[in-house]
C-alpha cells in the first residue's frame, strides 16, 4: 500500500528539490508507518497535487524527502454535492470517510427533521478527512459546509442533476439526460427523509433515485448513492 | 424506523393467527427496543417472507404477536455473488454488513495473497448478518461460502457478467451487454489484488470495472461495486 504524507505549507515544489516534513508527518512516517531510508512515498502538496518522493533522511521530528515527479491525478466523472442529513456522531464520521473515498466534491451537512442532536467537533472532522486522504490518495479533501436548512441548499439550478435517495422503489431510476453540469444528491439521516422534506425536494426539482430494495444505513447509502451518480454513465 | 423480529421456526403463518416469540426476540423487542403494547412490527418468517404483526401481549421472555398480512418483498435487480478477498476481521464484518444491505445474494470469502491472517468466528458472522437483516429489512441473509481458492470460485460461466474492481482507471467500464444471467464481482482485500490474481481473473473472462479515481477501503468498495452492478441498468 502507498505511504502518503502531507507536505509543509511553505515548501517549494520542483523535481530534485528537498523538503522537510513537519513534526506530525515525520512522526507518522517514522513511528506509525515505520518507513525506511530510501522508501518511495507520495506527498500531498496541499494545492491539489501529489508528488512522488524518496526518504533521504529519517528523523521522527524532521524527516527530509527528495521530490521526484508529480503524479497525474484523476478526478471523479462529475462534481457532486452530497447533501447529508446529519446522523448521530459516529455514523456521521463514517459517512464522511465513505463520501470522501467515493468522490463527493462537497458535503453539505444539514440538520434534518430526523437528525439526532449533537455535532462532532471540527478538529475531529478534520482528522477523519485527513485519514481518508491518506488512505485513498485523494489530493484535496471534500469541502464541508453546514447550510442553515434543507430549503437553503436545494434551491433549483437549471443545469444541475438533482436526486434524493429513495429506498425500496427500484423503478425510480433517473437518468442525467441533457444535464451537463454538476449533481446534487440528498441522503437522509437514520430514520430517513420526512414526508415534508420529500415534498420540498420534489418541489425544487429533485428526482427520487432507488438504491435497491432494502433500507441502507446512512454510511452505506452514501457510498451506493455516490456510485449511482458517478459510475453509471 | 421499522421494528423487525425473527419469528420462531415452528410457527404457522396465516393472517389473524398468533405466535409467541422466543426468549431472545422477546428480550430484543421489550428491553432493547422498548416496544409498546399494540405496536405494529415486521416479522421475518425465515423462509423469505416478512409479515406485518401487532404486539398483543408484551413479555420479555415470551411476547405474543397477532399476524396481519405478508409484506410484498422486492429483490435486487440481479443475483450477484460478491467474491471478497478476506480483509482483517473488523473490516470483514463491516464489509459483510454493507454487502448485505447493498444486495449481494452470495458472499464468497476467499483468502487472497494480500489477505491478513485470522477469521472471525461463525457465530460472530451470524450475529452481524442478523443485525443487518433487522436494520435493512432483507428477508433472508446472504449465503456465505468459503471457497478454497480464487481459482476455484472464478471458473468461467457463459452467462455470467463477471467483473473485478479496479481503482483509478475510470475508462474501464464494462457493460452487461447480452448477459442475462447473474453477476460475479471480485473485490480485493486491503492492499488490493495481486498482479497474478488479476492475470487469473482476466484469463477467466473477468473484466475490470472502475470504482472511481481513488483507492477505496474494502468496506466502501463493496458498497460502490455492488451499486455499480445492481443500479446501472
Amino acid at each position: 500500500m502507498s505511504l502518503r504524507v502531507f507536505g509543509p505549507a511553505q515548501a517549494t515544489w520542483e523535481a530534485g528539490g528537498e523538503l522537510v516534513l513537519d513534526r506530525q508527518e515525520s512522526h507518522y512516517l517514522c513511528k506509525v508507518r515505520r518507513a525506511r531510508q530510501h522508501a518511495r512515498i507520495d506527498v500531498f502538496d496541499g494545492q491539489g497535487g501529489i508528488w512522488q518522493a524518496e526518504v533521504v533522511k529519517l528523523d521522527a521530528r524532521a524527516t527530509t524527502l527528495r521530490l521526484d515527479a508529480p503524479l497525474t491525478c484523476q478526478q471523479p466523472a462529475r462534481e457532486v454535492t452530497l447533501i447529508l442529513g446529519a446522523p448521530a456522531g459516529p455514523a456521521l464520521l463514517d459517512a464522511l470517510t465513505r463520501a470522501s473515498e467515493a468522490g463527493a466534491s462537497t458535503i453539505a451537512i444539514v440538520h434534518m427533521q430526523r437528525s439526532q442532536a449533537g455535532r462532532p467537533k471540527d478538529e475531529r472532522i478534520a482528522r477523519v478527512l485527513l485519514a481518508a486522504q491518506r488512505q485513498c490518495g485523494r489530493p484535496l479533501p471534500p469541502r464541508i459546509v453546514w447550510p442553515a436548512s434543507l430549503e437553503a441548499c436545494t434551491q433549483p439550478h437549471a443545469d444541475s442533476w438533482d436526486l434524493f435517495a429513495w429506498t425500496g422503489e427500484r423503478a425510480a431510476v433517473s437518468k442525467p439526460t441533457g444535464k451537463t453540469g454538476p449533481a446534487r444528491l440528498v441522503i437522509g439521516p437514520e430514520g430517513g427523509l420526512h414526508s415534508t422534506e420529500v415534498e420540498l425536494l420534489r418541489a425544487h426539482g429533485f428526482a427520487p433515485v432507488g438504491l435497491g430494495p432494502w433500507v441502507q444505513r446512512t454510511e452505506t447509502a452514501v457510498a451506493t448513492g455516490l456510485a449511482r451518480v458517478l459510475l453509471t454513465e
